[in-house]
């Protein structure tokens, strides 16, 4: 089934069933108020969603079904607890690192990277990316991410993968000037990463059978700028780490709440044959062929989309479509 | 006015005023069912609980008064959207690298350090700590804490003071020896960081009167293990970045949703004349003078008391009183 959430003037907006065209969807609030209400009480709430998914599909004409687009779509999780995002497309950072001409770490093959996002910062879709500064090196990231339940402690990477709930993709928008010193400091990121926009849908795991296997999601994941192709890498392919193993090391510690948002870190494929999910992968292969990057970062005007299609060519998740925007304090 | 979560079966607990002593409280569902609500809409909320606190101190005989001791309490917010940890008190970080002999970046003094932390792992004041590994290198750390209402982007630190509604002390558990491998990978901490516990109760800052000032809370914050004072610096001293100044850096490049946490970081005074507000402090000043380590991290079975008194001797925030327990998988 899919879900969104929609802006209500609340702060977590209201849950909605979306049909498989992502084209209708209707309120559900006799079953949970907002996704994360739904995901508190997952075994409870998801048989459910999914009647209501079901008859939606069936062309239902009840009254109080509309039309998706007509509405504001938020965040799945407008506000969420916890977002950890990942980097297992460990061909990426060698990429960045072969271009700087730092060696990679051998043990970036068996330990994930993984940095603590701003859960509170999410936005929707369509939400302008509001930066002050084009100076600070405006970039997307185009990555896969999963939504879990309750996670015990010390669960392993198998189990883990019983605990993904939701799939979807999303856009961890990157400050990249403001990385070299925060890095350096060796606390994380924390202003080089303001934002983080979803596509307007997640779905349940059999939704996408035959392309979710393995803890990985295998289709291509599409980021456009400005009306250009920047690339359509495969997110099965070069994928070192999967979703268990990424959800097994965020619980190593300590359990996580129902409605974690784990990311995969930026899609990418050993030699970018089809491009790359971000900018800064595109600077790295100029600086690596040509010894200087060209393509500038993201500005002020410019357009985002980032898009997964079925083998149908159907978009999965609807589409993240974003405008940059000069940030003016209110 | 003192608020506290007490639990009540629902994964956010239920919102209490308790009475100047910490002893007495009561519950307010018809202001707001949860510490989240109340923060969310603080400026209708707060005159509201405040009316309340001042009947409770009153020796209101309302029948719904109850003595808080009788309850479990739970974190403030006991899953929270964002909890950032600064780490203001620069002279803990200058020690710590004497002990290895590191040199400390100048701009440690000038550009605050900060690292995202796991605001969906927060545990009561009487909460056991449970880790899986003695061998992981438990620790304990003191600090105070403020609360925000919501903070608009590039917010200066001198308007910062004014999005402080709350403030209280923690214990951000941290385990020392998952903590070079993170470091080394830049990406912050994530494993080394597990749970983080509050006092019983936050505060409003015009509880704090004569005593917060400058965006500094001026007391000795005191740290007890198994019945041994570890020590009481005084938080007011050598805190090189005061609460405005981590809420803006925090909230550079994006606002801040309401009920963020800032944490100061370990509480530190320059020389440790009073002693110090965790055990890594304790050996690295072992290893100076000594030339190694003595003072062991804590074992299962040990009990750390946090609390900060006012002039008077009275306990502000009520006491972490907690336990480390081997964690058992369920």
């Amino acid at each position: 089934m899919k879900l969104a959430s929609i802006f209500n003037e609340t702060r977590d907006g209201q849950l909605v069933v979306v049909n498989k065209a992502v084209t209708k969807a209707v309120a559900v609030p006799e079953i949970a108020a907002t996704m994360q209400a739904a995901i508190d009480n997952w075994k409870e709430t998801a048989p459910k969603l999914k009647n209501v998914y079901d008859s939606l599909n069936a062309n239902s004409s009840d009254s109080a079904v509309f039309d998706i687009s007509s509405k504001v779509v938020m965040a799945p999780i407008p506000r969420a607890y916890h977002w950890a995002d990942g980097s297992a497309y460990v061909t990426h950072v060698e990429l960045v690192r072969k271009a700087r001409n730092a060696a990679l770490p051998e043990t970036f093959w068996t330990d994930p990277l993984m940095y603590m996002g701003a859960s509170d910062a999410f936005i929707g879709p369509n939400d302008d990316i509001e930066v002050e500064n084009e100076a600070w090196g405006i970039d997307f990231e185009s990555e896969v991410a999963v939504i879990t339940d309750d996670v015990p402690a010390g669960t392993d990477a198998k189990s883990a993968l019983d605990h993904i709930k939701l799939i979807t993709i999303l856009n961890d928008v990157t400050l990249r000037n403001l990385i070299p010193d925060e890095l350096a400091k060796q606390f994380g990121f924390y202003q080089s990463k303001p934002w983080t926009s979803f596509a307007p849908v997640v779905v349940t795991p059999d939704e996408l059978e035959g392309v979710w296997s393995d803890g990985k999601l295998h289709l291509p994941l599409r980021s456009t700028l400005n009306g250009k192709l920047i690339g359509s890498p495969d997110a099965g392919v070069d994928m070192v780490f999967d979703f268990g193993q990424l959800i097994a090391h965020a619980a190593k510690t300590r359990s996580l709440i129902a409605g974690t948002i784990i990311g995969s870190g930026t899609v990418a494929n050993q030699g970018s044959p089809t491009g790359s999910s971000c900018l800064a992968e595109v600077r790295c292969l100029e600086i690596i062929k040509d010894g200087k990057a060209t393509t500038p970062f993201m500005s002020f005007g410019d357009r985002i989309e980032i898009e997964m299609n079925d083998k149908e060519g159907h978009s999965i998740f609807g589409k993240i479509d974003q405008v940059v925007k000069a940030y003016q304090k209110k």
